[in-house]
């Protein structure tokens, strides 16, 4: 049980992302958690869509962002956060599937800088279709009250 | 009156910001649609947060990506649509106000590739503050069924 | 022998590799060509330097680009050509070497635009240290007379 | 006459850029140095071409990364280096012309990371032509001996 440990990686990559309301809005699950890796799952959902009625930019953004966000925190001390400095996303097919598959890696760690590569598959019969990739420059932030955990 | 004119392309963005399911879940108004510029704007709502209580990294992305995508949308052809390929976002400042405003500008029109830049802004008491700001490229799509309007 | 086929992608890069005099000014060569993969190769050297004698971010850009762009150029018709749309570049460590290996491969291939990612290493003694990653989009060009090979 | 005085910002740029080896490979000058705000500008030479005859993407990236870095440098403390983090850039015209005027300036000065935009402008006859657009982070860095000035 991790929820024992709270220096433990998974347990807090998990209270934060309950944090997230906005991922709870996104109908986003954490699905796996591992040092340097952070998966995250969603189904397909009307409302989630764009005008042609695929997911969203925006939905598949939040979701790489949040992966490699949190694939930041397994590396990072206990008592640091991370902040998102900037990330570029390249969208390689249309946001069309039954659910989809949200995974973020750590690129390059670093004591104040962290590059994170996210990709994006949608999931339906057959086999993952990569819809969109993610590279993004976090910031471990410590110290500040507004930004903990 | 543009509801009477389909070939006003202040008609075509309101009709197709319309259908983009994705802007009502987040709350999203479309403000002011002009030749080559675009704004959106949304009041704060815990649901659309991450972890520290800002708003989130994607829902900027989305509002700027709308922004930028219908800014395209008014200096194209009625029957062709757009698709974004990429943007990049660069996080100025941490996403707290009362209200936010995306606005999206086209850097370069094309006839196959547009390119365009955005900038978002959180609204409270006093001067709005630069919270974000996005360059991103959108295609022109012309004769495919499942992308129109 | 690939000289003997102007249909070949080997053949067609290194023709189109040897027309951009940039490279040559860099001292740059093209190691290896395979399809959706292209290597290429630099010295160190002091007129490439940026103000703490590191390789110039500038430099990293043009060997990643050039390694991003003739991978499209092996999956494409032999009477296409391609331009650069955008690249994003992370610098992930000092450029600092003897030698530096520039990589790029195929993300996502496609008639219109293709997506590439590059990494460039340093090479000194010991393993490869990775100092740079790209992610870039190219636009496959027919028909345009300033744009050929 | 700022020579005499170490600490004014247009003595540090230029000091700084004198020492960027590649500029003078590249045959760029220093033509502007303002508070948030650089220009470099450059004689086109075919030694800097790419496949097609036009300005190479490495050479655009190169200038404009000089540029907004320098413009980062106007904005910190006098004893603070800058190291670019990562930068991307969108090619809008091909890069012809006689001469190309690259500027630089801040977005958003801060003590750790600053964001700075560039663009690129081919110079004819007739008015500048935009040619390329950049979006940078540059990091601060201070009390690194490898990085200084």
């Amino acid at each position: 049980m991790d929820e024992v440990d709270p220096g433990d990686f998974r347990t807090r990559v998990r209270q934060s992302f309950g944090r997230q309301a906005f991922m709870e809005t996104l109908g986003a699950d954490l699905t796996r958690v591992e040092h340097a890796m952070v998966e995250i799952e969603m189904p397909f959902d009307a409302k989630l869509t764009q005008q042609h009625g695929f997911l969203h930019a925006g939905v598949i953004s939040a979701a790489l962002d949040a992966a490699c966000g949190y694939a930041a925190y397994t590396v990072i001390d206990p008592d640091a956060s991370i902040l998102t400095i900037e990330f570029k996303v390249n969208l390689l097919s249309p946001g069309r599937g039954e659910r989809f598959l949200f995974r973020g890696e750590i690129t390059k760690p670093g004591s104040t800088i962290i590059v994170a590569d996210g990709r994006a598959y949608a999931l339906t019969n057959g086999p993952a279709k990569l819809i969109a990739s993610m590279s993004g420059s976090m910031m471990v932030i410590r110290g500040r009250e507004d930004v903990t955990g």
